[in-house]
């Protein structure tokens, strides 16, 4: 098909502007180039970093805190670097999530514990923590999350995620603490587990 | 059944010997007793510690050391408390085993990785240690498994089984360090994994 091929040369040479132009991104690309900067594109709107995305709302950086306080006021907030995340009910059957937000070092992060069946029969725990800032900002922290019971201890240390990328590709890629219903088992307490979260700047 | 009923109410009340008295074993028992202390009866004879179970031997915890090194010459021995269990080809595909001694203490530890497909098509590792000794030896020292990575780093505490008891219930449990493929590529070098063992005394 002649046409299909010409068509081609010309998207391969010309530059087009990034989809966030009219949001102020100055940045043209090669056509092939687009989908990879627009996914990075730090004039892209955020959406709303509450996991299971049950939410639709996106906006700026700066008003997804105003929006998590209006919209989401379920969600309680710990200050200090250092905190426990409790879990509660952790044996109900199902997709679930739980959310916290922990306040520290002047930036706000959101801890998320999800439970997923990703293998049949075999329900997975996935931990991590995302900082409501730019991936730059983010790259500045570390975080540790800790399980602690009787004589075992499970630590996962990384960087956390920017809510620009959120934390669904961590998640099915793994790259967070991952933890089965037998481990969850050894640590919880009458089905509540606590989670050690600790945030450090780097 | 008359006579069945009589004969519980025999055994119910007689007391029997263990059944590793010929070994030396001093304890007696009622019938349903039985299982619980031959389990863990200090008498019971040693199996060979190597995962996999091909091999049969058995015999008394001052002989495991001399089998090992006799029957299963290629397992490697590292001295000291801090060491590198490298685990290579971790990608061949189906259940694999990876075994090494780490000497320290005056005692030998067994480090295995095992990889297992408990759940179709979800290929899982399972790393733990384990004392050439008995279960209060066991007691007296802590071990950490740690995976260390770009800005990741994954930690697994807790006290080494002794080789009575085995590996193979804290495998089925979870009970040792878990980790999927997703995490083992986060944390490999060209299919080669290195796991930090340390061993401490507590
Ligand atoms: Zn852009
Ligand atoms: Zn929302
Ligand atoms: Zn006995
Ligand atoms: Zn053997």
């Amino acid at each position: 098909n002649i046409r299909n091929l010409a068509m081609e040369k010309v998207a391969s040479t010309v530059m087009f502007p990034c989809k966030y132009a009219s949001a102020g991104c100055p940045v043209t690309l090669l056509h092939t180039e687009k989908p990879d900067h627009e996914e990075i594109c730090d004039f892209r709107p955020y959406s709303c970093p509450c996991p299971g995305s049950s939410c639709k709302w996106q906006g700026s950086l700066d008003a997804v805190m105003p929006h998590l306080t209006h919209a989401h006021k379920s969600i309680t907030t710990l200050q200090g670097e250092d905190i426990v995340f409790l879990a509660t009910d952790i044996n109900l059957p199902g997709a679930v999530d739980w959310v916290m937000m922990q306040s520290c070092f002047g930036h706000n992060f959101m801890l998320v514990l999800e439970k997923q069946e990703k293998y049949d029969g075999h329900q997975q725990f996935f931990a991590i923590v995302q900082l409501i800032g730019t991936r730059k900002q983010a790259e500045n922290f570390a975080y540790r999350l800790e399980l602690n019971g009787h004589r075992r201890r499970l630590t996962w240390e990384a960087t956390p995620r920017s809510i620009h990328e959120g934390v669904a590709s961590a998640i099915s890629s793994s790259d967070c603490l991952v933890f089965d219903t037998n481990i969850a088992r050894l640590f919880a307490d009458n089905g509540n587990l606590g989670i050690n979260v600790t945030i450090s700047t780097c």
